[in-house]
C-alpha cells in the first residue's frame, strides 16, 4: 500500500526505531543528575547533539532540540524578534513559509509588530533581490525556507542570506523539508527542522542559533537546552532523531537521485496521462522526492477519497480538503490553480513499481470524479449570439463554479464575457488559473450586489 | 542497582513500552489527514484521549496532550491568565510549587503582572485559609499542587479549591507529582501532568481545561490539540503515556501501600541510624512512595556521590547539588534544613531488599562523609570564659559553616552568643534550622562589614 505523503511524516527509518528502542533502556533518566543512570543519558544527549550539529553544520554550543520542528520555528522568531528589538520590529518572509512560520508572523504583529511577505513567481520562488529590497532599516529578522513543502521548489537560500548579511539582518532558515537530503547553504543565522520529517519519530525539532546572533528566549524558561527549550528532554526520540539523520544522510546521494527521476517521471507522464492538468512548482531547483498537479474540474476531496480506495496516501492544498475552505497559502501565492490538487511526496525506498502503478490509475479517478461533477469534456461548439453570460454559482464549492464557467465560456462569442458570480474563496484562485491554462482573459473582479464576488472572463478564442 | 528517583523520572513501565512499539508501527501518519495512515493515527489519538480523560476525570474534549508537564503548567498559566486578564493581573500560588510554575510566574511578573506566594508550614503544607486570603478581587489564576515534588507533602486541593470556587478564581493544580496515584479531588479548573513521572515516556504532558473556564491560548498556535498545543502530535508516545496511566492506575491501591510502608520504614529508622538528621514533609498526609530528609553536617553533593558509589540513585535539594548555589525553594519555604538533604522515591516494583539495603549502607556513608569534612561528634565540654564568639565562614560552601558552629557553640556560656559570618546563601537557611533541632536560639542576622552575613546564634543549653 503506496504512501507517497513522506512530506507530512516519513515512516520511522530502521535506524531510527533501533536506536529508539536502545534509548528507552539507556536514556530515560533526567540528563541533569548526577548519578550513573543520568551520566548514561548525558553521554547519549551530548552524542546526539554532536551527531546532529554535524549534519546541520554547526556547533554543539548552537544547537538545542525542541519538542517539534514548529517549536523550533516559533521559539527561533520569537528569541530573535526580541534579541533585536532595538533595531526594528520587521519580520520579513517569502509569502510561501509553512503555516509555523506565518503563525509566528500573526503573534508578532498581534502584538505590534510588522509583517512583509515576499512575494513568490509562478515557480513557488522568491526573487533574492527582491527578497533584498524587502530588508528595511528597521527589519529584526528574516526568515526562508530551504525548500518548499507543498511544490518543492529550492528557495535561493545562498542569495538571500548573502543579502541579509550585506542589510545587517539575521536569516532563519526553515529546512524542515531539506534537512535530511544535505545540509542547507551557508550563510544562515538561525536554522529549524523537524525529525519526523526525515525519518525520525515525531517529538523532536532543532534550532541552531549561530553565536553573535542576538538572541533572547521568550516564555518561561528552565536549565535544559541552554534555556531555550524548557521542559524534560525527550530523549530516547532526540537519540533517534539524530542517528537517523546521520543515516539518511549517508544515503541521500544515491536515493535523492532515485526518487527524483521517478518525480521526473510523474512530471512527463501525468500531462500527457490526464487533460487539463498542471504540474506546479520549479522543474529542476527542487526537492528531489517530491511533485504537486492541480486537475481542472476535479474536487480535491473526492480525488483523495478515490485515490486512497486505490491504496495511494497523497495530500492536497486544494481548499475542499481543509478545514478552513480556503486553498493552501503557497497555491495562492504562486497563481496556479488549487482545485484538483494533489501532492506525491515519496518517502525512501519508494519502488518503480507503485509509481507506475499510481500512473496507471490516476487518469481513471481523475475522469470518474469529472464524470461524476458534470465535468466538461470539450468546449461547446456552438456559441450562443448573447455577447454576454452570467453564471450564478453562489452556496456552490470548488471545484464547481470553474466547471460552470468551462461550460458555458463557449457559449458567448469570442470578446464576449462571462461573469461567474461565486461565494467560494478558491475562486479567486480558480478562475484566473483556469483563464491562463485556458487562454482565456481573466478580466477582474468585484462585489456582486446579490452576495459573493463576481469574477469577469473575456472570451479570446 | 536500585534506582530512588523516581520523582525525577520513572523508568518506562512496561506496558507503556509496548504501547510505544505498536504505535511506532500504527501511529506515525499525521493524524490531520484523510488517507488510511492518517484515519488510523486519528483513532489512537483519540483513543488515548478518550483513556487520559478518564484518569483525570475529565471529558475528553477537555483535555489536550502537550510535549511535557513543563509546557502543559506554562501553557495553562499563561492561557488562563490571559482569558481572565480583565478580572485582574495577579497569579497567587503556593511557595512550594515546581519551578515550571514559579518560572510562569516570573514570566508573568516580567510582563507587569502580580504573583503572590502563599507560604507553607514546617510540613511543606499551604494553609487554605490562608491561601484563601490571598484570593484578592484582582486574581486571575490560582495555582496549587497536589503534592509536593521534594518533600511527598499533600496539599489541602480540595478546601483551596472550594475558596477559589468562592471567590470566582479558577484553580490550576499541578499533578504531575500525583496523577499516576489517583485522580485529583473534585474543583480544579485547569490541571496539568506529566508522562514520565507515572512510568509513561518523556515527551508528552496532559492539559485539561474545564468547559466554561476562559482561556486564551498564548503564542503562535496551529489547528492541532484544540489550538492549545502547536507542532505535530507525538502520538506513539501519547498512546504509550495514555496506556501506561490506565495500567499503573490499576496497580496504585495494593503498589501504594507496599511503598508507603516502605517509606515509613525510611522514616522511622534513618533517626534511628543516623545521628542529626531531619526528616522533612507531612509524615501522613503525603505520597506513598517518596521521602526527604537532611543530614547535619553533611555535604549533599558528596553524600549523593558516596550513594551513587554504592549503586543508589537519590536526589537533593541541597544547594551544593545545584547550579545555583542556592538552596531548594521547598526547603526554604518550609524553614527545614537543607544541608546533606536526600529525597529517596521509590519507582513501582521496588523491593523490601534494596530498602533494607539503603538503610544498612546510609549510616557508614553518612558518619564517613561528618569524618572527611570534620563534623563535631559532640558539643565540647569545657566552655571558654568569653561571652560571645565569632566565627568568620566566609568563601567557606554548606555544610562548613553550621559545622564551625556545632564546633564553638560549647565554648561559649549559656546566654552567650556565636556569630557565624558566611556569604553562602544556604547559611540563611541552615543555621536557624540548625538552631531548631538543637535547641539554641536564633537571634537573626545582619550585614557584615566585612562582605556576607553576620548570623548570630545564643546558647541556650
Amino acid at each position: 500500500m503506496p504512501y507517497f505523503d513522506a512530506a507530512s511524516a516519513a515512516p520511522l527509518h530502521p535506524v531510527a526505531r533501533q536506536a529508539l528502542l536502545a534509548a528507552l533502556d539507556e536514556g530515560w533518566a533526567d540528563p541533569a543528575r548526577l548519578y550513573r543512570e543520568g551520566r548514561r543519558a548525558r553521554l547519549l544527549l551530548d552524542a546526539a547533539r554532536e551527531a546532529a550539529a554535524e549534519a546541520v553544520g554547526c556547533r554543539p554550543d548552537e544547537l538545542v532540540f525542541t519538542p517539534s520542528g514548529t517549536r523550533a520555528v516559533h521559539a527561533g522568531i520569537s528569541g530573535a524578534l526580541a534579541g533585536r528589538r532595538r533595531v526594528g520590529n520587521r519580520l520579513v518572509v517569502s509569502a510561501v513559509e509553512h503555516s509555523s512560520v506565518l503563525h509566528a508572523g500573526e503573534t508578532h504583529a498581534a502584538a505590534g509588530g510588522t509583517v512583509t511577505e515576499v512575494p513568490v513567481d509562478r515557480s513557488g520562488a522568491v526573487d533574492a533581490a527582491a527578497f533584498a529590497a524587502a530588508l528595511g532599516a528597521d527589519t529584526a529578522l528574516a526568515c526562508l525556507q530551504s525548500a518548499n513543502h507543498e511544490v518543492g521548489t529550492e528557495q535561493p537560500v545562498a542569495e538571500v542570506a548573502e543579502a541579509c548579511r550585506a542589510a545587517g539582518v539575521p536569516l532563519l532558515v526553515d529546512a524542515a523539508q531539506s534537512l535530511g537530503w544535505g545540509p542547507v547553504p551557508e550563510g544562515w543565522s538561525l536554522l529549524a527542522a523537524s525529525a519526523h520529517k526525515w525519518g525520525g519519530p515525531a517529538g523532536v525539532g532543532l534550532l541552531a542559533v549561530r553565536k553573535g546572533v542576538r538572541f533572547a528566549p521568550q516564555g518561561p524558561s528552565d536549565e535544559r537546552e541552554s534555556g531555550r527549550a524548557p521542559g524534560f528532554e525527550n530523549l530516547p526520540a532526540i537519540v533517534a532523531a539524530a542517528a537517523s539523520l546521520r543515516a539518511v544522510r549517508a544515503e541521500a546521494a544515491a536515493e535523492g537521485a532515485r526518487l527524483r527521476a521517478l518525480v521526473d517521471r510523474i512530471r512527463a507522464r501525468v500531462p500527457e496521462l490526464v487533460p487539463d492538468v498542471e504540474v506546479v512548482g520549479d522543474p529542476v531547483r527542487r526537492l528531489p522526492h517530491l511533485v504537486t498537479f492541480s486537475c481542472l474540474y476535479v474536487d480535491g476531496e473526492t480525488l483523495l477519497h478515490e485515490l486512497d480506495r486505490e491504496g495511494f496516501s497523497v495530500s492536497s492544498g486544494s481548499s475542499c480538503t481543509s478545514s478552513t475552505l480556503t486553498p493552501s497559502h503557497v497555491l495562492r501565492a504562486m497563481g496556479v490553480l488549487s482545485e484538483g490538487n494533489v501532492r506525491v511526496s515519496l518517502p525512501t525506498g519508494t519502488s518503480e513499481e507503485d509509481v507506475d502503478r499510481f500512473l496507471a490509475v490516476l487518469p481513471g479517478v481523475v475522469a470518474e470524479v469529472r464524470e461524476r461533477l458534470g465535468a466538461p469534456e470539450a468546449m461547446p461548439s456552438v456559441p450562443a449570439p448573447s455577447g454576454s453570460l452570467v453564471v450564478d454559482s453562489l452556496g456552490k464549492r470548488c471545484p464547481i463554479p470553474v466547471i460552470e464557467l468551462a461550460k458555458v465560456i463557449g457559449e458567448v462569442p469570442v470578446g464576449g464575457t462571462v461573469t461567474v458570480l461565486s461565494d467560494d474563496a478558491a475562486a479567486r484562485l480558480d478562475i484566473p488559473a483556469w483563464c491562463e491554462m485556458r487562454g482565456q482573459e481573466y478580466v477582474g473582479e468585484s462585489p456582486s450586489p446579490g452576495g459573493g464576488v463576481a469574477y469577469v472572463v473575456r472570451r479570446l478564442s
